[in-house]
């Protein structure tokens, strides 16, 4: 089970800033955690539990402790994408992603078409959709083509 | 794990269709299946495996196998609505759902505007996004105003 995705973010721009605000925020800076935080700050896109603890070396487990503690204070956000287990990522990464069903390929919504999605959706429905913690799923190019 | 969404849809319009389909298309009609094939058809909205169980009066595996056979053949489709468990509808009914992340009310969206979010997606990224197979969420109106 995931933290709820409406907990408040409180994002650090880098992984300097986010070493600083774990302890700021009453967390200990563990070896495994200070590792989980770079793992999510060097990768450069949201990674798996499974990810983060190959590239922090530490064990699954420990690896999705961490996250949730990070989470919960607001520096690390989650994503389901499609049917993959849930994806991490630094809480100031707020990007749209679409995401392949066919192949998993996935790529980053320009904002203007992202903030046309949540335009049409609000005018429609009155509801404010959330394009960042169950991702729009759909083709790709390639496999639409297919 | 559900049947792959990209598995092609036949659906049928009425209950009555869906009874001549399920035959048609070589699977036997015992009364398990046709009692799910009722409760999808009676329902009005999706429905999760163990909800058909109990409107069918049958055991949720039944329910299940009896759903998956019923999909594999194109007439029954499912969709991931936020963190709940898989819902399953007859396949003729491809609406966009909009899902609320926090009390979890769901509303359909205007044909016209999931046309503008699926024309906006394809233009910014290329990808042709399924609003049925992992409808978008966010927040309610009223979740939004609290």
């Amino acid at each position: 089970m995931t933290v709820p995705a409406h907990t408040a973010l409180a994002p650090a721009p880098d992984l300097h800033s986010a070493l600083a605000a774990v302890r700021a925020r009453g967390l200990r800076l563990s070896g495994a955690r200070r590792a989980v935080v770079a793992a999510l700050y060097g990768a450069g896109r949201p990674l798996s539990a499974d990810e983060v603890a190959r590239a922090a070396c530490c064990d699954p487990a420990s690896a999705y402790r961490n996250l949730e503690a990070l989470e919960r204070v607001g520096l690390v956000r989650h994503m389901h994408v499609g049917h993959s287990a849930a994806l991490y990522a630094p809480a100031g990464a707020r990007t749209a992603i679409v995401a392949c069903e066919r192949c998993g390929a996935r790529t980053i919504l320009a904002p203007r078409a992202a903030a046309q999605v949540r335009a049409a959706v609000r005018l429609a429905s009155g509801f404010i959709p959330h394009l960042d913690h169950f991702p729009l799923t759909g083709l790709c190019p390639g496999c639409a083509n297919r």
